[in-house]
């Protein structure tokens, strides 16, 4: 109760995957989970190359080989429940079925004015997602997506690429939280696609071919509907299930 | 770790203060922590009186007469780390000595466009007000004034009050934390001064006579420098200083 991830919502942390006991894009989760640490003044006491070995001795103790594993960097017991104290880490796991089985063909959108703070940092921050889950609902949607004055960023736990009706492939560029998932398309793509990073309004959806969108459980989901308007006739899209196989294939090599 | 508010910083919280043995201002703490609670979507398993009990008892038993106490209410023990589940509330208590030893004659604030999420709302979220310790320090500053376009609104954890050159107070209206001690003082002040709740733009401060601000730790504080300009002559103001006494007669009575 003291610490001040409950006290005053301060913590960042990453979600690792692992598949048949492999870690998944490893290295650009500790970048990024390094780099939110950083940019909250929050010092790790593990280097990098030390974390991974805890990791690995986490992964094999735990015999979970499909998982998802959950490190999480605090702002420590605060005596004054305000300054900043000596961060707590706590590493935890979970199985995490890979089965397509659950997974729906494509998600619909509904779209939400408000920019996150500090977005390219990953904080335990979802006040917004959360509290917004009745407005889904009430909205027949899946997810949200936020748009900041009608240039959108971003779904609270994906990023999101529009294919545009000349088959380039189109993602916001800035305040967002860059996703593993995201980096990993935006460096397979430029071999298939062109590929712009770039703002886009939210009033070029409608046109859009397809829309899908990326995240470490997701890995590629098509997006079949924003706001009530069907995407490519409400059916996932061929650019999408392609670049969907690509990173599928880069994930089990 | 299952709580949602380490997993997504999802809580509420209010915070009470007894001062010789007795509860300040307690109605308006338990109305707004309710408040809280019922905008997030987080049910209280108390009803008011019997939550009032619980802190009673909590009080008696302690034996600490001046003293903080935090009721928090969490988002629950959350199965898949996302959605809402049966809320915790967890009750602590701090002795908080009433000494005026430690409390500085006037403070200086530096302002920062930022604005809060949820702003009526006692949430957790005090990520910014964190992050930005450094900037603080940096100017030469003992607290953040956050403004939204040049209007001002709040500080992290008080309100704020300017006093113009023909001895109105006035304060935000808007995108705040509705503070206790600032109803109390809206509710005190119109006996001796007129007092505009309004929008109040950034450039309006240095023509202030008087700023001071507000909260139930700090009841009513002088602000004698906002970025680096001095208001009032860096002194505390006498109108301040009338309205910390009227408030102090209330606390006391």
């Amino acid at each position: 109760m003291n610490d001040l991830a409950i006290q005053r919502g301060y913590a960042v942390f990453d979600f690792f995957r692992t598949i048949n006991g492999k870690f998944i894009f490893l290295n650009d989760h500790l970048d990024r989970f390094f780099y939110s640490a950083e940019r909250m003044h929050l010092p790790i006491s593990y280097t990098k190359q030390e974390l991974k070995e805890v990791l690995s001795e986490l992964a094999e103790r735990n015999k979970l080989p499909d998982s998802g594993i959950r490190v999480t960097l605090t702002g420590g017991y605060s005596t004054d429940g305000y300054s900043l104290a000596s961060p707590n880490l706590v590493i935890t796991q979970k199985g995490l079925p890979i089965s397509d089985k659950d997974t729906p063909v494509g998600i619909k959108l509904v779209s939400y004015g408000h920019q996150r703070q500090l977005p390219e940092v990953k904080t335990i921050d979802y006040l917004m997602a959360i509290w917004l889950k009745p407005y889904i609902i009430q909205h027949g949607a899946d997810d949200i997506l936020y748009h900041a004055s009608g240039i959108i960023t971003e779904c609270p736990r994906s990023n999101i690429f529009m294919v545009t009706k000349d088959e380039t492939i189109a993602t916001p560029a800035t305040n967002i939280l860059k996703g593993v998932n995201r980096k990993q398309l935006l460096e397979l793509a430029p071999k298939f696609y062109k590929v712009e990073e770039r703002n886009i309004s939210i009033e070029e959806l409608p046109n859009a071919k397809e829309v899908f969108i990326t995240s470490t459980t997701k890995q590629v989901l098509p997006v079949i509907e924003i706001n009530g308007m069907k995407i490519a006739n409400g059916l996932p899209g061929n650019i999408t299930l392609s670049l969907k196989k690509e990173l599928q294939k880069l994930v089990y090599s």
